[in-house]
Parts: structure tokens; sequence; C-alpha cells
């Protein structure tokens, strides 16, 4: 408090041994300090010390400094006099949670430093798996060669510690790195027989066998890395598809950040935009406001950093949480006086519950006039229920909120409900609504502007692990304790309840496929087994990085599914 | 209890002025009394006495009485002298309960008594339209001529009170009994205009406007009955079809009325046995027992009496019931060693949760073999789940059971919870399954026999009104009574979620009939709109009559849509 009277009037601009007074408030976290100087001199955000050549955002100890600086406006990749970002220092100094800072601000995973070295490079020797993990998740290259040749995945086969050494390469693996060459000898048997060029290559279908036991230096000679594709393709869609795209998105709550992965790897395998590769958009909850994301030409990388950074303002004290947070966050995005119908293409929808009435009722957030039915009306009575907005007076960012109003996670949205009450995975609805829009097409004449559906890609926001339950006999009374019991069994039966009917991986998926091949529509569902059960409002970095983790390598055991996707995608 | 002492030296076949003791006995319903007699000397159960040539049933005066003399094996349609059954008895004497006791244990809603009257024509007379309602439900015609030429419905126009009349013509009218000849004249024009050669034909497809107000006498010459289906076709269903055709019937408990009162209706028009009309039967719940009865060749008419019979048994106490009656009714009906595959046509499949497992998962009890499918399998780990019984060791009861254990009434039967929690309208799980079955079979190198379905029949059991739901804020917590407002709102979201999850007729039904359609399957939703909202437990005889003359009312209203489906289902 002292320096900061001082500051007052001080000069903010008088070199000391450690550089301008910003850097020696980094360097000690005195976070006031830091705030004092830069809303005295904002140019300070900027300055260089004289010893490094580093920004301030370099000297960050910890994620609060980091995040105040990037508030500020300081440039997440400014290089020091030696080439290298603040997340290089951040990955030498092993400061995971400044890393993640750094990276969901949209940090370089892959900028090359010092000697050529990208952050990665530089993880390999610090024996930190989660940093490793986090890097290639947010898009670091394992076979970026720095000045000397060496790639990160060579650095890693170096490394000194056996353990460390077999824990890293088999964590690469899992992603798809693979020893290229040199040809090499004395490959164990089990394993060489199943692809004699590729002995590590993982061709089988199934999560593969991970046993590096075998395991001797002379063979990792060199890694180089699968997980690019070698199929990416730079055509632009073809604008004259005769069939319609669907792309599904289910809810999850900040498990979207699975859908962003899974929609990363789209991307960068097809070189398309997901908004070009698709003609219809449905998403739930957090799917849903990924849908209006991808309306909105905003890029999933940075969405992918968005949600990062907004959990931990969105889900801050307890359920349920304050919903200011999530409508400030879809304001800010979707603006606040965007209309559903301001973007057209592709056409969207967002499933919303309807709950004004029992039963309740789907209803749709359209960007594009809803279909006009001939099915009889379901209630004759209760006219007086007031009827949605028009897509064209339906606000985005309601909508998104309409959509995404979780039960018991956010209070709800006037009289709507999560829409994953009724549709977590939305594709069953998104085909009857494709087919409601046709039929009406046709009805009005319009016949020769039916485009038939011919993929159908459903994405799922992670499936947790199926755990027995031990408790199913809780109904079962026995005189003395009957009532306790029965209290006890519709909590537990409450769980079941809701867990089977938002389940959106188990019948929703097997009635989708059988539609789909009925019809002959291609149809993909991915989604990633997880090794944990994650909650909607999990914050912690760490979890989620891993969550991420195990989409990359779900993304790798499933690339011969992902290349004939993005094949048909593109495919006129 | 004097009586009885006597009694158990006395001869019960001596007669009084009444007739023999039971007459009595039946007279002043002394059961205790009545039940010794009998068990004493069992003929006394048929003895006729000597004025009336009446049986102790006939002197049934309410329903206990009537039940105990039905239990004991009695003859339900015996005649007087004059001809009368004790359901004509009990239908002039206005006693509800003793009719549907007789009506429910088979009694002849029919049966021509003195003048050739039926119970209907009595009821007529009665000003009881309830009586009336539950003839009519339980198939009196509304035509049959008594001795002197009058119809039931000639009769009601001759009754003198204008109300009443206008009441008892109402409700003949909404089951489609029309004014046939002579022609009528000073027709009033609103209602002419529609119709001219039928003034009061409902040809149009939404309820009637019901306005007799401009009724007079001399209108009301001759009332004839369209409600019998003027389609009826005798011929067998053609063993040789070359598409499948699939029945799905929802759960409801007691509802489940509603479905057979539908097959009924089907079978009479048809002509032929529903197991004859389907080659592929799914139900839920009640709809899953339904299917049993289909599949064991019991007539839905018997099921109508065993579901009123059944209901005081099963419902009795409260929530959660002892399943002892359910399982032992269940046992009676299917036999207690029946297993699933022990008959084979049609193909039947009940829908169960299996809940030993996190997320519960969709079981099919099937009397065939499961198909074998591709899909990937869910989850890797938990091997150690133990698979459920397959078909051929599966007992009939058990599944029934285990499909229809709905949560909080009845306890679940071991790991299985009511199979409407996943899919309390099956008819998205039944199409899924019967495409993964012809999948199989052309894996197989069975292709040929492979048929296609052409027609789904979906029926439900009854929908509630639809009502606004005022407390959809219960979640906003105003900080003081925050605790408070969120307990309640847990509750009121249970109710929702449950609602929503096993609502049989929103989504689910524009899904199924989108499908169908997609793939040029003829789809048909058969579900009447109920007046108020019925319990799956509910026991009242007037509310559950009420609800089958509903039943009737759309299956009136939907005649052409009822006809259209009896035409495909008999069509090769």
């Amino acid at each position: 408090m002292v320096r900061v009277l001082l500051l007052c009037n001080a000069r903010c601009n008088i070199m000391g041994p450690n550089g301008y007074p910003i850097h020696s408030a980094m360097k000690f976290s005195q976070k006031g300090c830091a705030e004092m100087i830069i809303s005295m001199d904002s140019s300070q955000i900027h300055s260089k010390d004289p010893r490094y050549g580093a920004s301030p955002l370099h000297w960050a100890k910890n994620a609060e400094m980091a995040r105040m600086l990037l508030k500020r406006g300081c440039n997440v990749n400014s290089t020091s006099s030696a080439g290298n970002t603040a997340l290089h220092v951040a990955v030498m100094r092993n400061r995971f949670d400044c890393a993640i800072v750094l990276l969901t601000h949209g940090a370089n995973a892959d900028a090359r430093g010092e000697h050529g070295n990208t952050p990665l490079h530089l993880a390999m020797s610090k024996d930190n798996v989660e940093m490793i993990k986090a890097l290639i998740v947010f898009g670091a290259e394992v076979d970026t060669p720095n000045d000397f040749g060496e790639t990160p995945t060579f650095l890693a086969s170096k490394i000194g510690r056996l353990v460390t050494r077999k824990a890293i390469l088999t964590l690469l693996r899992t992603v798809g790195a693979e020893y290229c060459f040199p040809p090499i000898h004395g490959v164990p048997a089990e394993q060489g027989s199943a692809a004699p060029h590729h002995p590590f290559s993982l061709e089988r279908a199934q999560p593969p066998p991970i046993s590096l036991n075998n395991l001797e230096l002379q063979d990792l000679m060199h890694i180089s890395r699968s997980r690019k594709p070698a199929f990416i393709l730079g055509s632009m869609r073809d604008e004259k598809r005769t069939h319609d795209h669907l792309l599904c998105l289910d809810g999850g709550g900040v498990k979207g950040l699975i859908i962003i992965q899974l929609l990363i790897a789209i991307e960068k395998a097809s070189g398309v935009a997901t908004k070009d590769l698709f003609d219809w958009v449905a998403g739930t909850s957090t799917g849903g406001i990924l849908a209006l994301a991808i309306l909105h030409s905003k890029s999933m990388a940075y969405m992918r950093g968005m949600y990062f950074r907004m959990k931990d303002e969105v889900f801050r004290g307890s359920r349920p949480y304050e919903s200011g947070p999530l409508e400030e966050f879809l304001k800010r995005e979707f603006g606040e006086h965007t209309k559903m119908t301001d973007v057209r293409k592709p056409k969207v929808m967002l499933t919303g519950t309807l709950s004004d009435r029992q039963p309740a009722e789907l209803h749709l957030f359209r960007n594009y006039d809803a279909p006009e039915t001939v099915r009889e009306p379901r209630f004759n009575q209760n006219v007086n229920l007031r009827p949605p907005a028009q897509p064209s007076d339906q606000l985005v960012w309601r909508a998104a909120r309409s959509s995404g109003a979780a039960p018991t996670y956010f209070r709800p949205n006037g009289r709507f409900l999560d829409g994953g009450l009724l549709a977590n995975n939305p594709t069953l609805d998104a085909m009857t609504e494709i087919h409601e829009y046709n039929q009406d097409l046709i009805r009005k004449g319009q016949a020769n502007k039916v485009k038939k559906l011919s993929i159908v890609v459903s994405l799922g926001t992670g499936r947790s692990p199926q755990v027995p339950v031990t408790c199913v006999d809780v109904f079962r009374p026995s005189n003395p304790w009957e009532l306790a019991k029965t209290v006890f069994g519709a909590k537990e039966l409450g769980k079941m309840v809701v867990d089977c009917c938002t389940d959106p991986d188990g019948r929703a998926v097997d009635r989708a496929r059988a539609w789909c091949e009925m019809v002959g529509i291609q149809y993909f569902r991915l989604n990633p087994q997880l090794g944990t059960d994650i909650m909607l409002d999990e914050v912690s970095d760490t979890v989620l990085v891993n969550a991420l983790w195990e989409t990359e390598v779900y993304i790798y055991e499933h690339r011969e599914e992902f290349q004939k996707l993005i094949q048909l995608l593109l495919s006129p």
C-alpha cells in the first residue's frame, strides 16, 4: 500500500534493477500495485524489461496476474529478446494455471521461441504430463522441428528416466504419434505382426493395448506424428450441394468443450469452416450456444478459450447459479439486440422446453420460419397459452439462455426450461423438423426447393463411465424402515429418472441410427468415452484438459470414421 | 350368526316365502349367511326362486354380494322365468355398481329379456346417464329392436322430460347414433347444410358442436346407429402378407382399458383377432401386459373385465402397492412357468428399464432371439454386470411384471424399473428393434426373410388435458425464501421431468410420424383426449367408464381414420 501511495505521483517509467516498476510488481505478484501502475500509465503493459526484453506478461507468476494483464489488453503472444512468449516461460517454470490462462486467451501453442523450440519442446523436459496434454489439446504439434531438427516427440524419446519416458511416449502414442524412420529392427513380435511397417501404429478399431514395456531406447530413433490428418483438403465446399447435411449438438454445460474439440478436428481435416459444411445445425443447451456461435462465424478455437474463461464466472457460488454472468456473456458474444433471423445460413434450431403447460412441450428456436404442420392440434383447450415469439422477434441471446436453462443449475428463463429435458440429444427432433419443413415446402408447391438429408453428424459431450447401481432395491420396504427407505428411494429414483430421460447417448442414438439407416442417410455419432463423470459445471482446468485429451485420443482411435465423414462432407 | 348356527345342521333346500334360504340371504344382503349356505350346498348357487324363477344373482343388491356369487361360480347370464338376466334387474333397480360387477364378469350387455328388451332398453327409462354409458361401453347396441320394434335410441327419443331426453340423445349422438328415417323436414339450416340427407351426421373431422337445442319431438321419429361400422369384413387375414404390421401399446396402468377399447373396435371392424392383424406387438408396462394377452390369445373383452376386476385388488392400500396381487394375477393369467418363447407369433417385445447401472439401459423382453447388432459396445468396462435372461429362459409373468414396475406405484422387480422411464411410448424403440432384426437377417444371409414394415399402429392410454402451469418461476430465489422455494421447485421440477420424459404423446409421436413418413410407412396414432386427468391407479368405476365412453366418442369421431386403417390392415 505504501508503494501505491508512492506511485500516485511517481513516474512509472523509471528503470530499476528488474526493469520498470511494473516488472517488480509482477515479480512479487503485487496485483494492486500492477493495476495501479497500468491505470496511471497504460503503456506500461507493453514495456519490456532491459535484461530479457520481456513484457510484464512474461513476468506473471500466477493465473490471477496473467488474467489481470490480459484483461487490460496486453499482447498474449509478445516475445522476449530471445523470441520466447509468455507461454514458453510458463511452461519452463511449470506454471500450469498460468499456461491455461495464456492458452485460453489465444496464446499460440506452437510459437517458435529460442532455438526454434515450441512450448511443447520445453514441456518435454519437465516431466509434466498435464502440461504436455494441455499444449497438445490446444493445438501444439508434436512433430514441429526446432533449430536442431528435433521434434517434441523425439525429445520425449530421449528423456533419461525410463518411467517418465515410457509414460510420455505412451501418452503421445494414444493420440497417434508414430515412429517413422529409420525402419526399426527387433520389433516385439506381438506388435510387429499387427502392422509390420508401423510397429506402433494403432490400426485396431478399439482402444489400443498400451503396453510399451518392451520399448527400448534403440526403438525410439525418431518419432513422427499422424495426429495431423494426411487427408487435409483445401477445397472449399461445393455451394451447389444436392443434399443437405445436418449437425446435431448435445447439451452438457461446460462439457460443450468436447463438441468444440471435435469440431476443430473436423474443420482442420476438411479445411472448411463448420458453418459451410452443414446446412442445418441443431443444438440443445450448450450445444445450442455452439450452434449460434457457428451461425455467427465464431471460430471454435475462440469458443474453446471462451468456455474455459467463462466457466469460472458463470459457475460461481452454488446452484442454482446467478444467471447474470451467463446472460452478460451471451449478450456480449451475440449482441444484445441481435435477432434470430439476422443470420439465416445455415438453418439453426435450438431446443427449449415450454414449461408453462403440463405436459410441457418442445419449442424450437429457429432462424427461419417454422414449418406449418397439418397435424391435428394436440390440445383444443387452453388456447389462451401465449405462443412463443416469432423467429424474427426472437433475441439470439435469449434463445441461447432459454435452451440452456438446466434446471437446478440455473433458474429458468421465464417459461422455458432447458431443452435437454425433452431432447438432450436433438437429433430425432431435428430430423422431424426437417421432414416437416420439407413437407411444408411440398404443400406450398415448392417441391423443387426440397433437399434430402444425406448426412447426419451427432456430436456428444462425452460419455460418463457406466457404473453399477447397487441400491436398486431401495424400494423394498421392510416395514420398520419403510418410510425412510421410500424417501431415500425417491431421491435415487429422481436421479435415475433425470439421467434416463436426459441420456443423450443410449436409445436416442440407437433410434437415430436406425431411422437414418432405413432412409439411407449416413449417420455419424461421435462421442468420446470419458474416464470420469464430469459435471455440467466442472471448473477444474485439469479435469477439463483431461477430458479434451480423451477427446483427442478418441479422435485418433476413430480416425477412419473421421476420414470417411470428411470425405462425405466434402463430396458434392 | 344365529341363523348360521341354525343352518349348520338345517337343510338348505327348504322353500320359504321368498324361495330357498339363499334367496332370503341375498335379499337381506347377508353375505356371511349366503357364503355359509353355498359352502354347505354348492347347488344352491343355481337355485331358482319359485316366484320369479330367478337365481340368487338376480337377488344380489350390491356389488359385494354379486362378486361373492360370481367368485363361487354362478352363471352370470342365467335368466329368470321372464327371460331377464341379473343385469336386467340391476339396470331396472339402478344398481350401477352391481351392473359393473356383472358386466366385468362377462354379462351379455345385449341380452334380450322380457318383451325382447335389452338392458339398454330398460336403462333408457331410468334417466341414468352413467348406466347408459356403461352398457354401451361394454358393447350394448343402440339399435337392437325389442319385441315391439323399438330400439333403445327410439325409446330415448320418447322420454317425456325434455332435459333428460336432450341429454341422452346428445350422448347417443356423440357415439354416432343417427336419425335415419323417415326423412326429416324442417331441419335447422346450419345443420342441414352440412349433410342434407343425414341432418345429424357428424362428418366433421373435429369434435362435433353438440347443440341439440333446436331438437323437437317431431325430429326424433326414429334413431338408428352408425357406431357399428358398415365396413365389417369377415375375411380372414392373408397369411402371405408381403409386409409387416407393427402394433405399439403405451404404458399407463389401469388406463390400459383405453387400449383394450380401441383394440375391440379394431377387431370388431376387421372381423379379425388382433393377434392375426399384426406381426409385431410392442408394449410398455400395461401395454406390455396387453401385448402378452394378445400373444396368448386372450380376448380383449375378457381383458376389459379382468382390468376392472383386478384394479381393486392391485391398487389396494397406498403407494407403493404390494406387488403380491399383481404378481398373482399375472401368474394366473399367463401361467407360473410359461416362458416367453412358448408362443412365437406374433413377435412380441416388452420394454423394461435395466436400472442396475447408471445410465440405465433399455431392455426388451422378447419372444424371439435378440438381433445381434454390430454397433460398438456402449461401455467396455463393467462387463461384470449380469446380462438379462435369454428369451427362452424368461418367464412371461416376470417380463410383464418387470415392464410394469412403475416407480412409486410398485416396488421395482429386481433390477428392472418400468419400461415407461425410457419408452412410455415404445414405437421408436420397436422400429429400431425391427430395423436391427432385419439388418441381422441380412448379415446372416437371410435377406429373403426380411419383411418391410408397412403399417405402424400406436395406441395410447388417453391424453390428459393440458393445464397451464403457473409455478414455473418457483426457482427464482429471493434470498430469504431461497431454500424453501428451491425445495418446492425441486418437487415441481420432479413432476415436470417425469411428465416430460414419460409423455408418450408429444415428441414421441411427432418423431415416429416423421420417421414413418420418410420411409413410406403408414402411421396411425390413436389416443383419445380425456376430459380429466386419470391416474395410473384410478379405481372408480364411474371414472373409468367415462374414460371408455370418451374412447367410444373418439372412435366415432375418427371413424374415417379407423376405416382407412382397417382397409390397410386387411389388404394383402
